[in-house]
């Protein structure tokens, strides 16, 4: 179908994804000629994709005609293992770490040189982070992102060093000599800490999950203010949240809804009854 | 550009979203020819558009080559205000409600005759539930749907009570008299509660969050074993959760980020530094 491609070269597809693109944490609402330049479509173009994804709504639009993602993404992208698999099989272990500390609870995974946030618990007493579900921040800065890279191979943790690392605080470990060795200290400790290497002020202490080859599948970790806690006291409650994850994940082998069994059923009975 | 149409009258946006709507709950995972038939696609079509889907991470390839949704809707879908302003807003509270309770804490919206479950956060001694995070239940069955229907203006409450009223249990109400009578109790005690109208030996009680004009935005509840707990009991800080809430997204106004305010100064510093 060659009609499928414009003028560009570029496939109606990709116009369609290039949209979804437009939106980001800095631009949550735009409106239609934003998403038009954001995504090098012409007006005409952006008009008439936006409406189809509108009417699905993986977009929804606005009292001020402004646009977001829908409700329908969302939906969507929530039947994903990342969060019906990993995060569902974490969450009472997540939760029991939050019920032992009120701090700021983590689970992450990696997704090339960042951590991804797959879930972050908070109360009104934990301490102020930048972290957010579905936010990236940067592997050598975050407890949760040196847990995820300290368990890497050799090449992969090659291959980060050598890209410039950011210095977010001025105790973020910029050189990579002194990253390196800090990812072997946590490898042989079993447990990666930050000191005020993302937020000043604040501290973390993570542990890798770990698949049956000790390769890390996902880290999980708690965020403190420096002052409330000693890093070597809070890691056995997280070893243990990650452990217990672990062997869940094991146990659970391909099943993609390890916790939703009734659910299953209760979607036939919705639908024979009413 | 009639060249997007096919021979079937179908733009390829309504194809492509096709193919996400494929996938839900009792269908995770699914082969091409799989996405093909329930998304009435030719294999070669299919093909093609899994693949630009496949590239952009909008679905993931297993190692069965069975397909799944990927990271990256997973993470578009999270830029949504319901994730973004109302789960994040809210967040607290439930932690607030689930420290007091140990039981499962929803947050749920309506979404036309059904209650989309939009945060469940649960411990191990929870009992165990049907809903989760991104799931819908009836209204009239579950405490958090009963709450947001009897806040509802009449006209949609009677075009909900002319619709079958799916008989879950023995004790579901599927009678529109009884659930009319129900509602009325609800409005003016300012919660509603279920009695093993969902799931044999759980019970639940939950509260609207309204706006200004008192229409409700969402709904907090929570659901226990039937044994446990007297609902009148648990009402008081769902209630207390619940205005909560609702204060917060008041003083919020028109900001999609309530919460984000750092995170948006870090994507600059992580840009520029690294």
């Amino acid at each position: 179908m060659s009609g499928n491609t414009g003028d560009d070269g570029r496939s109606v597809t990709s116009r369609v994804l290039g949209i979804l693109d437009a939106f980001d944490i800095e631009h949550p609402r735009l409106t239609l000629s934003d998403i038009a330049r954001r995504a090098s479509l012409s007006l005409t173009t952006a008009h008439r994709l936006v409406g189809e994804l509108t009417e699905w709504r993986a977009l929804e639009r606005g009292e001020d005609g402004r646009y977001s993602i829908g409700l329908r993404l969302w939906e969507a992208g929530l039947l994903g293992p990342l969060h019906t698999r990993l995060r569902e099989i974490a969450m009472p272990f997540l939760q029991g770490l939050y019920e032992a500390t009120r701090e700021n609870v983590h689970l992450a995974v990696r997704d090339g040189n960042e951590a991804l946030y797959v879930e972050k618990l908070s109360g009104h007493r934990s301490v102020p982070i930048v972290s957010r579900t579905g936010g990236r921040l940067p592997l050598h800065t975050t407890g949760v992102g040196k847990a995820l890279l300290a368990w890497e191979t050799c090449d992969h943790v090659d291959q980060y060093l050598a890209h410039p690392l950011a210095r977010l605080t001025r105790y973020s470990i910029s050189e990579p000599g002194r990253l390196r060795k800090d990812l072997q200290r946590i490898r042989s400790r079993g447990y990666a800490t930050t000191q005020e290497e993302m937020t000043l002020g604040n501290c973390s202490v993570a542990c890798p999950i770990l698949d049956a080859e000790g390769r890390p599948i996902a880290a999980v970790g708690v965020v403190v203010h420096t002052v409330r806690v000693e890093p070597d006291r809070l890691a056995p409650p997280i070893l243990a949240a990650a452990k217990g994850i672990a062997d869940r994940l094991a146990a659970a082998g391909d099943d993609p809804y390890p916790g939703y069994v009734h659910d299953l059923d209760l979607t036939k009975r919705m639908r024979r009854r009413s």
